[in-house]
């Protein structure tokens, strides 16, 4: 029996960064990385790419630490959240509802047995572009400004998790995600898991958490409308003494070509592009990567760096 | 009250294009546009990009005349497909099921008031790449064989009508589709608009028939991954003799940057490119363009040439 | 006989642009385009390109009209600049020496028939990166600001004249160019000239003057590293309200890539991309394009736009 | 006092490279590489890129091992080519003359103290494309027929030598070569050398044999117009099983964006991109990199694989 795919999920919103070096990352996620900060209260700053429509895509947070505060996913309708809370509550993952914040209207918690706190919501704040900031072209939510690496708007987010399996069960009950791609272990158990809850090749991934963190992040991403802009980004970061930690290049699983820099407090930034490649089939049925596949590297053999297994956010203590 | 989004119908599956100059078509497609032909019968050749999913994307038809045979849409489940066909028989679009092709099985077709013939199918053939054609890498379907333009999927098609308004209705009933934008003349009628079924910015595209034509083609497209594939295609066109009606330029509608051609037969083809733009918002309002809008030409100020609004497949008669 | 090429001009240097809005087009030059100011006097502006080694490739002026003030090449070796002299005063073309400005040593000057003043010099004023514009690589003389369309470096222009041969007569006397590449007119007039001194594959091109004018500039031009940094500067045009003339598109002539716009006080404005092609052929015979030629229109078919052949600066007196 | 640049050489001619396994080579270099094939003898296949003027730029010659035969320049004038025979024989380099082969005249032979060939010619053949060859603009050799990664023309070689100080006189002394980048090893010696005789950054390279070889190539390069047309190749070169070594990246030294690979025979084969990037400056004082610059990697980071500094062709007997 065909069972239907589940479509509640619209896409995902937001994501909260924590920072413990609030002005640097600030000033690189607006000069440098070009968001835009389109409101600020006491403790975050609302950032957004210049097509999000929404009032933000990332929230960043002043901290005593680095990593992720909680990923915010809107539905596709209030009906729609209403299935997903009872999904939710059922599993036994439930946390509660938030009054929201500026970007947004109430929302409904809930946590994967990791410490990543997630919320679903249908009220949100349309961005609404002040003079200056208007496109010149209707159909744009924010002109094309520029500055930075100018992404168009928020792609995924990748979670450190200690037992991706259990993470996949969360991800498919609580938001009805479908698997797309995901990393078979000789040993049995899942490296890696990628998600999506559209037509997005993946808008979150989970891979295996190594350094013994809780709750951690390994990076959040933006997309850009070609490869070329994230070439550029990369002479942008190397000016601005930004991390390049790997790349540009082209990543075997999805196929994204990529770009990682480290924000000044640490947490992982990418840049990715993922041509015109979309999942539509209805019936997708994942990729499966082997050991013996990722030995070939990255798509065109690029070794992974060292960091990339080991570096997450918040950093682990000695 | 907000209704939940119709998500029964996945994606644009395949266009039946007729050529009265078969093999030169079928040369054009093949060698300079870059499709792969993966099946051939008495009257068609069935041709695919190499990153379709399904057994074909174009089936290419032996005919007297030139245009659109049939547009065929996969459905997100077998359900769906029985919802679909309730909603089409009460709104008096249905014609009946047929028995499917060399790329997918049995198929509900059914038809727009200007002639133009759909089906819906849920039972497809996913191609399966002979040796020498398998990817290097296991998530794309066939590999980037670079022969031509090559482009990476199918993309969308767009239809002449000779009521816009009453198109959309259609469209709306029998594939739940959403409209994304739309061109709002001065005289009341829609001149243009804009759908889609998933989170592709369009994937059909109707604008008003200006030459007492019907069942019309205005053209097909294919999606490329990059703005830079499509400046290459354009000297691999003018390298094969290949009529550019105009272009590259971006689209103000859309944003896509594009690419017409006419094949030798003179269906009016497309290469187009959206970089990183979705449509993944639920509530999406339709954006819609004045004539006044219209008259800044497209994005970077190109003028629409003239053969745009007169030139449809197949030609009619004087 | 084989005379020997003479390679006694190393360079176009910089040229002197004429604007009655003077602080807007400094904007846009600065702001929009992404030029640097160097340097400032009591009447103009010294700006480049974040490549250009020298101190400017642009003096904006403050002038009551638009236009050229000067233009300068810069000589391979003081012995070449004595070599030029000679052959200039010879010709009748001499004006004398100047003593530079704030980004070179002595000049001396000329001019051809129809008004356009030149100079040649050999001491000039390399630039030195303030702390803050130092680029992360020491082979790059700026760093890449990243800073609105940022093209790399100054690349041509296009002046006007009445008669093109006797420009062309001009140029290889004057500064030993070799022509490249050349229109070809049914009666027997050159309809335009492309020259280089060096293996660019044209440093300055002269088309004919179709309006009375006197002295006028048709275009400067400034070369980008890629296609796409053309393409990304059509948006940024577009955001900042600067009027985009014609392109993206790829000339048919030289075969470059490219995009025109009129800075705020009317002077036409180039980004090009020549890819990898040089003239590295050093018995390379001039390519004849003829009227019928033309009529293809550009690389891709563009028609080329009305004004492109009437409007030059200064405009002409009604 | 300032002496004159040597503008003798106008540019690199062709390089024949050996191969040990013809066939497979050939088919590389001209299915998959995208060079086309205009004349072959009994010993060798003659190979050129769509826009090189020359009948060819690369001369593959079946022989018992790989590397480099020889490396063809091509002078700026008869009259130069006497200058520089007195040069070289004056200096004890000298050869003689060869009756040149199918696709030049005459040539003058000399030959490094490392054990490469050069030689110096002005009598060439240049290109006459058959029909079907015919490029749809005359100001293109051969058409851009989007065979393979299809590059423009032949760009630099880099040898391997074990005084590059020594190579570097050489090179100055013979070609009148201009150095325009190089290593500074803190112990003393020259790690690598970067050498003109254009205004290109760079026609060969030198870099210190670390191997005990003699004679040794380490890269041929060709040139590609845009960066995008490397990432396009690398997914050409990762489907026909082409070991591809490092890149796509962007050098540190120079600045151009670069892909290696080696062909079926082992030699390394670059495509490079070096954007608008010229040396248009005659007094251009060379760009000295330490040891401790070269530890930050290539431009964005990425460390030099290993291989790079020990492969070279032939491979040198254990």
């Amino acid at each position: 029996m065909t069972t239907e795919p589940c479509y509640d999920v619209a896409h995902l919103g937001h994501v909260e960064v924590l920072t413990n070096r609030f002005e640097e990352s600030l000033d690189f996620f607006t000069r440098v990385f070009g968001l835009t900060e389109s409101g600020r209260d006491e403790k975050s700053a609302y950032l957004r790419a210049f097509d999000d429509y929404e009032f933000h895509s990332m929230k960043l947070t002043r901290h005593h630490t680095t990593g992720v505060g909680h990923i915010g996913y809107r539905v596709a309708s209030p009906a729609a959240l209403e299935r997903r809370i009872a999904a939710i509550e059922a599993a036994g993952y439930g946390i509660g509802w938030t009054e929201g914040d500026m970007g947004h209207g109430r929302a409904y918690r809930f946590a994967d047995p990791f410490g990543h706190v997630f919320e679903l919501y249908w009220d949100t704040k349309t961005y609404v572009a002040p003079e200056g900031e208007r496109a010149a072209l209707k159909n744009i939510h924010q002109r094309y400004h520029g500055r930075g690496a100018c992404p168009r708007r928020i792609d995924h987010l990748n979670l450190l998790a200690e037992d991706v399996s259990k993470f996949r069960d969360f991800m498919v009950t609580c938001l009805g995600s479908r698997i797309t791609e995901m990393i078979q272990l000789d040993n049995g158990r899942l490296g890696g898991c990628w998600f999506t809850v559209n037509n997005k090749t993946y808008d979150l991934a989970c891979t295996e958490e190594h350094g013994r963190g809780h709750g951690r992040l390994h990076h959040v991403t933006y997309a850009t409308d070609q490869r070329e802009d994230i070439l550029r980004a990369a002479d942008i970061f190397l000016e601005n003494g930004v991390h390049i930690e790997t790349g540009p290049h082209k990543h075997a699983i999805q196929g994204t070509f990529f770009l990682y820099v480290w924000e000044p407090a640490g947490n992982r930034i990418e840049l990715a592009n993922a041509g015109a490649r979309l999942i539509l089939q209805p019936d997708w049925k994942p990729v499966v990567w082997t050991e013996e596949d990722r030995k070939k590297g990255q798509a065109w053999g690029l070794k992974t760096i060292e960091t990339f297994h080991t570096h997450g956010t918040p950093p682990v203590k000695a």
